[in-house]
């Protein structure tokens, strides 16, 4: 196998890792920004590693149709199509044709789809998906899963674990490159002992109680020594929850998605760049950050520039992006040295503070105009005031004490 | 006045200058890319550093609408609101009135126009421009001129050249920042010999032969001890003849324009990458270009993402401006180092020599398929295969020979 999985640091369930991939050595947990074709939306790839990026995940659907693996493959690879000398993870194809085509069936011999193309019915099997995969060249492959929606209930599911499991088999079988190439199976239902593990089939509009417990179920039986990967799950809370819960691996589209929506992430929760209240604020992004965007650039530019033109997406992904980064880094630190409880208790901590001031502006009689314009501004993780039900059930299963979160709060009442 | 014109070297007309700024000394020849809301669309500021940009042209109008000449003033001016600490122009704002808007007026009192804003009539008058630029703060400002079409005759042009000479001196008057910013003149149709001067009323849709001996009119007459801005020109080749004539400074949207709908520059004109040809090329843009993209991308990476994905503009117009900065670089070197006519004959030959290529393989029995190819994606700058008649004639005027460019053409008919 084409990877190397070293813990060097645990608490209770969470764990800290080196992760060495064939183009380079990551540390978990670790999140993957999502390059659909071949590029990151906006940054460059000396912008990314700048950032601190470690893997990008490019879309096999989006990559085989264009430019093709067989150009890809032609031209030296995806590392060397899109210039990034560091790791890379392709899914198998699956998800894309079952979620954005709508006459995508699922049989045993694999996905069938209208080809957007010609609209001929077209046929993604195992072995195809890992052919394609192989030719792109990335770090870690994906095998193809038999997705069903989150939300689904019946033999459907179990239908879907016991095929997977089924087309894992087959996936191996037509893997060319195991010494290039890692690949990970996925959990649909079920588990596997023999590779790397994803746990498909969440991130698909769930309740968040179905979410922490699925993860928490399917890390507690999967093996200590192979990294766990949730697949499409990129808000910071529910990483900071996963990984307590033991998982290693996230990918979203959230961080440059709602960058180009116009939302940065901040530690109080979200800050909205196109709220009027940024209009005439001088101050950056996130007052303690470090990222080049902070350091540069006014909310009051950006403001300016988010929605019309491509700077302003470039500037908040690159924030953005920078934030997920540093969350990586900063669990995985305080995780070694053995401070994986404080560094919870402070991020969730951020997230209760804001709405202090506010209801503090709220009970002062000279409220400071410039607080309350920027909080219109931020939107809190937590509406209700306290950490959330679903988190404090999670943070109890993973052994984290977040009493002094919950007692802040009720503690201006006193 | 805030700015020192030194002439380092000369040919016959054309002239290589130090031009220095408050906030930095450039070169001249010199092409100012647009920022239109202060940014160039997709480029960092660091990236722009990286290209050798020197000075940045600003859009009046647009920063005035949003975020406003106060607000810009209040955060400290355009410098640092936009992280650019190089040079920056702002035009008057008029320019884009006339042009942007249907409503535009001129009297002696100013320009009268709608207000995009909430609709009412508005005055823009010589004084108004002024102040609104003084509080952008960028190191060459414009005085505002009464704008005519390039295609209008009649005494419409010698009411706008009076026009213009009487609103300078109230755009004189009303100049509170003189030792910081420094203002230009704008020759509509006449001279004035007090301030450093922008050949305006051109680039407007004139015939080339009009064009160039405009320019060469006005460069003759204008002193020789200040720089002379052609505004709105920008194609390669224009400015190649108007500095041979002794114009100093120039601005265009059209590298970056054309980056947005794929179009690169190359040395023997334009690659539009779009072109399906250019699909599997595993090639850079321009093969002897040193710039970040052709070192670290192929034809084939950036057709995949052009007029798709924000990254295909980036490179492109990254590649574009490193071109026209290139070209910049160039013109001043082989001014002050006495070979100015040979780079001028070749730049004018590279142009001539791909559609040679194309001819040889029409003639050739044994045509290589991936040039052929390569052609039909690049459109020659000289179409009807020899020199343009009006360079050869600006030529002339500037006495720069390039009698070798026109015998290249007849050679393989020998």
């Amino acid at each position: 196998m084409a990877l190397r999985f070293e813990v060097l640091g645990r608490f209770n369930r969470a764990r800290a890792a080196k992760l060495t991939l064939p183009h380079f050595v990551c540390q978990t947990p670790l999140f993957m920004p999502v390059g659909t074709q071949g590029t990151i939306k906006g940054l460059t790839t000396n912008q990314l590693e700048e950032i601190g990026c470690q893997i990008i995940l490019g879309n096999t659907y989006h990559l085989a149709l264009r430019p093709t693996s067989e150009l890809i493959d032609e031209l030296g690879g995806l590392h060397k199509f899109m210039n990034w000398p560091r790791a890379l993870l392709t899914d198998s194809g699956g998800f894309q044709m079952v979620s954005l085509l709508h006459l995508a069936d699922i049989t045993e011999q694999g996905v069938t789809f209208q080809s957007p193309v010609d609209g001929k019915p077209m046929l993604l099997t195992p072995e195809e998906s890992i052919q394609i995969q192989n030719r792109i060249g990335a770090d870690i492959i994906m095998a193809l899963d038999d997705v069903v929606k989150t939300t689904i209930t019946g033999p459907r599911i179990e239908e879907a674990m016991y095929r997977t499991l089924r087309w894992i088999d087959r996936c191996i079988a037509a893997h060319k490159r195991p010494n290039e190439q890692n690949l990970f199976g996925i959990v649909q239902g079920g588990l596997d002992p023999v590779l790397s593990y994803a746990i498909g089939g969440l991130a698909g509009g769930e309740d968040k109680d179905s979410f922490w417990r699925v993860v928490a179920q399917c890390t507690a039986a999967l093996p200590e020594d192979k990294p766990r990967y949730v697949m499409g799950v990129g808000y910071p809370l529910d990483i900071v929850v996963c990984s307590a819960l033991g998982a290693d691996m996230y990918d979203c589209v959230y961080p440059t998605r709602t960058a180009r929506f116009g939302t940065a992430l901040v530690p109080e929760g979200v800050l909205k760049l196109k709220h009027k209240a940024m209009a005439d604020d001088s101050r950056p992004i996130d007052l303690t950050c470090a990222c080049m965007v902070c350091k540069n650039y006014t909310r009051a530019y950006i403001h300016c520039l988010v929605t019309k033109d491509a700077m302003g997406s470039q500037l908040l992904s690159y924030h953005n992006l920078h934030y997920m980064m540093k969350l990586s880094r900063d669990l995985h630190s305080s995780i070694v040295e053995g401070r994986f409880p404080e560094f919870v208790c402070n991020f969730l901590q951020k997230m209760l503070i804001e709405l202090h001031s506010e209801l503090s502006f709220w009970h002062n009689p000279f409220p400071v105009l410039y607080k309350s314009k920027m909080l219109m501004a931020v939107t809190s993780r937590f509406p209700k005031g306290d950490v959330p039900e679903w988190v404090c059930n999670a943070m109890e299963v993973a052994g984290i004490d977040i009493s002094c979160c919950c007692t802040l709060f009720s503690h201006p009442k006193d």
